[in-house]
């Protein structure tokens, strides 16, 4: 029985893992089950013995995406201190500079993390929605050093403003949209609009 | 001969006008050639003599859908006076919400003017990239009073990184996404990731 789980345990490792390969290589529509059984080495009905559901299986996928760009993150503000606006401020521009470049550097896979949509009327399970929130941690604290007086939902909304200020200069800069801030500029970009807005939310704590 | 151009023309204009309403229903997934000849009531080959591609009709319906919006960023500016840094802002925020207004109200054509791809080795005609293009002028205006010093080229790229970030808020927040702006406060976020941006840019503008 021990022997059973184990091995079960392997094959869905490996089955996440050859998915994963399957997406960083040709995207969310690269994901075929056909393709994945015969790489793992199991029937195509067995698959849904290692995970409930496709859907199951992208999240997983993206539980690994997003672990390694916390890792990344984590590294950005390392040994960093909040004790004045400026650092504050410089915390928030080495943050974003750090998702501009995982997401340069995983583009399928953090494309996936956002094009996935749920089968209709299946629920985004609560350890997946943890693993996305628990991502403004490195937002949330530098914000509160801008906006001391803000309290704790205006501090949430506005990371997500300001992430999401973010994360539309990418995704359009690295798919070379027309209207996009061209490659070769995004990062000082990426710096200038959160500058920008630590700028003026510096001066609106003053005014406070 | 001019009556088989009118025809043809006629023919034509039944064809982008079909092809709007499948997508506007949904989406660009949702488009058919072989229903849009049926309704339009010509052979399925026969759609070829009035477009080249499927590429060229998906850019006839997103001049139209762009024709839409410069209208409504038209009214969004119009009578408004760029005679001070504050209305300067005013307008950044009333372009910015009249842009979040129309894609809520054109869901389905507003995502297809970015989800649209080229076929592979296809390039986007210049009528196609001009019109993306002159959109640019709600938002130059208003950003040279904000920062007079500025060089064309600096200013252009502004332009490009605040319509993102303001695109990026949208886009999450109408989409629903676990980590966006929640629907109900999309356009006063909107309204004060403009206002923060414009607050940085006329204190940088003081100080250069």
């Amino acid at each position: 029985m021990v022997k059973t789980t184990e091995r079960r345990e392997r094959q869905r490792e490996a089955l996440v893992l050859a998915a994963e390969r399957a997406i960083a290589g040709r995207g969310l529509a690269g994901l075929k089950a056909r393709e994945l059984a015969s790489e793992v080495g199991c029937a195509l009905g067995a698959i849904y013995n290692l995970v409930q559901d496709m859907d199951e299986l992208v999240l997983r996928v993206g539980s690994r995406t997003l672990a390694r760009l916390d890792a990344a993150l984590a590294q950005a503000t390392q040994g960093r201190r909040l004790d004045s606006k400026e650092e504050a401020s410089a915390q928030l521009v080495a943050v974003a500079q750090a998702y501009c470049a995982f997401a340069r550097g995983n583009l399928q896979l953090w494309r996936t993390l956002f094009e996935h949509r749920m089968a209709e009327g299946a629920i985004v399970p609560e350890w997946a929605i943890d693993e996305q929130m628990t991502m403004f941690r490195y937002i949330l604290a530098p914000l509160q050093r801008l906006q001391p007086q803000a309290g704790e939902a205006d501090l949430v909304l506005l990371s997500r403003t300001l992430f999401s200020a973010v994360h539309g200069v990418v995704m359009l800069g690295l798919e070379e949209k027309l209207v996009a801030v061209p490659q070769r500029e995004l990062d000082r970009q990426v710096e200038r609009l959160v500058e920008l807005v630590c700028v003026g939310l510096a001066s609106q704590g003053q005014g406070g």
